[in-house]
């Protein structure tokens, strides 16, 4: 059992823990016991309970209520956008980056096996991938942030191309909603993807913005629910914590991200002073970074295994993507950087949320400063 | 907001109330915020949780706790399993029957648009289907019980015919876990569907089983999720509330078969008491049916307009399935079947569950004596 008062959680883009309002939400709505689809008034309750939950994300993500297709989590969203774009695309060629969280870079490994051509942007060292796009793609790819390094990606470039070039884009927003600001009508892209446990909404949800009038190519058979969209019952406990938790990341978002900013920078700072050679990750104008996120290398030093020894202080960060995990392999995104191999091998990844508090921070740097000369002495 | 002393809720078929302990097990899980795939302590006691979750499920499904692949509901469960199917199938055609849900009809139709042959079983008019295998054909699919008239189909003589073809074969047993006996690794298939709501935990979950060394064509790529199976972060409260229902339902499998089943026996009696004319669909032998569901059709009547006349008396029945309502259109399944157009048009379902009540049998009936002489004037 999770004792919060004992542990710092610093963990954030992996999983946030879920927000009260998001709690109380779902609570009430697992007495709509109703299916969505029925015609009675159980059904009618559950319907409405869904459709009003629908214009809350609408809200946060900046487009019509109809535009938002609910879905299981972030990774079918991404995989849906991207199924709708490949089956809409005039050439079987796309542009994206290998910065890419890997629910968007297998769909595109697959279309790679079954004969696509890939153009691969480049991407600098400072974690941002540069704009690429030409006549002769189908489909192009870009996220907003950066999962790992929090690095803001070129999005309001990449528009202005992908339009010159009639091209349509996914965006996968999952790490920017509540965090930097983001209006999914104004990016120009047909996709956007958002993943509700991200937000402080319960794990098993996410949403799809599909600009009205694109192609969609459904990956789920059966029922017209989500207008043909995506077949299954809704999840609607679920769908009910997403609304709750995007009307918080809406209201709040200006001083969330203030408050997180504020604790990230002094964790950075701090860090700086106890390990001068260490390095921060990411691009160096703060204005390009998500305001909650720090991926910090250290020399000489082992990620996971700096990762083990503060979870055994108490402390919970990560040295790479949770949904790649389990591989043992130091992160693919800042491996995809071509920096040096120690800032890759030495990386953790510290991100913040709007419950964060000074002294997660303090218990953090206070086991890292008993943690780190044992590390370096092995 | 629901009131249920108000109101006689009959539609368990479409979905079921949260089971207490389903809720339980569903709010312990939302602090358990970690990502089950993170290596720190939150993430270790969310993996903890996710796979005792899997063995609670497999032994109601009656397999390994391995041969569980956790989903977002029944319709990805049925979804997966036919991708999964056809694509270790040696030859594109499959064997199954008109009556199977549309979240399995639906895939089988787009398997025909690109190029599959299908050859459809024979339907009786008892709602069972005829099973046809043989050497032709590449896998084969028949459901354990009906969703609309609760006719169990004759899975044990299909899986000896499938056996002795060497044709793997998907089970869609949505409706029947927790009311009949079955046992996925004793059924012979390949794949078994299980969605959660229909077992009194909440919507947004359910659960595959796939037999240990089948093939697997996940359908959402990403993260190594479910053994590579299911890619996306795992919908924790509603595994657990899966879990918790499963338990239920194995315990109580027995006990709820009975007093379903005399409640409903109830109804139907006193219906053709009421209607003599009346017609109870499926088969006569009550050991061919689902104990908790009766099909009914009323000469002269329309089963849509019934249900809504019965829904203002405070009675939530269904005319067809959730899943495929919207469209005004009667029941595909009886409309499968061969019989008269009127039993076809003038069907209603009632369905029940554990928790339902003698009260709420009396109130339909009393709804139904009331409402029926109105809907013939008209």
């Amino acid at each position: 059992m999770t004792a919060p008062g004992d542990r710092a959680y610093l963990d954030w883009n992996a999983s946030a823990p879920l927000r009260a309002e998001a709690r109380d939400a779902l609570l009430a709505a697992l007495d709509r016991f109703g299916n969505p689809s029925s015609p009675h008034r159980e059904g009618r309750e559950a319907r409405a309970l869904l459709e009003s939950s629908r214009e809350d994300v609408a809200a946060l993500m900046g487009c019509e209520p109809g535009e938002v297709v609910f879905t299981s989590g972030g990774t079918e969203a991404n995989n849906l956008a991207l199924a709708s774009l490949a089956a809409g695309a005039r050439l079987r060629c796309f542009a994206a980056a290998r910065l890419e969280h890997p629910s968007v870079l297998r769909p595109l490994e697959a279309l790679v096996d079954s004969g696509w051509e890939a153009r691969w942007m480049p991407l600098g060292e400072d974690g941002c991938a540069e704009p690429f796009v030409s006549a002769e793609v189908g489909f192009g790819v870009l996220q907003a942030a950066n999962h790992e390094t929090g690095a803001l990606q070129p999005v309001g470039q990449f528009r202005g191309e992908a339009e010159e070039a009639g091209l349509p884009w996914h965006c996968d927003a999952t790490q920017a909603w509540g965090r930097v600001p983001l209006r999914a009508g104004d990016l120009g892209c047909a996709t956007a993807s958002l993943s509700g446990h991200k937000l402080g909404a319960a794990k098993g949800v996410g949403a799809l913005f599909m600009r009205r009038g694109g192609r969609v190519e459904p990956l789920l058979l059966g029922g017209v629910q989500e207008r043909g969209r995506r077949a299954g019952t809704e999840n609607l406990p679920g769908i009910a914590s997403l609304a709750a938790a995007c009307a918080c990341a809406a209201r709040d978002r200006a001083a969330d991200a203030a408050w997180t900013q504020g604790l990230r920078d002094r964790v950075v700072s701090a860090v700086q002073g106890l390990v001068p050679l260490a390095w921060w990750n990411g691009p160096e104008d703060p204005a390009r970074r998500l305001p909650n996120t720090a991926s910090l290398s250290f020399p000489g030093i082992d990620g996971e295994t700096l990762v083990q020894a503060l979870d055994l202080e108490g402390v919970a960060v990560s040295a790479g993507t949770a949904c790649a995990s389990g591989a043992g392999e130091p992160s693919p995104v800042l491996a995809a950087l071509g920096i040096s191999e120690w800032r890759v091998r030495g990386a953790i990844r510290v991100s913040l949320g709007p419950t964060s508090r000074p002294e997660d921070v303090d218990r953090f740097l206070n086991a890292l400063a008993r943690v780190l000369p044992r590390l370096k002495g092995e």
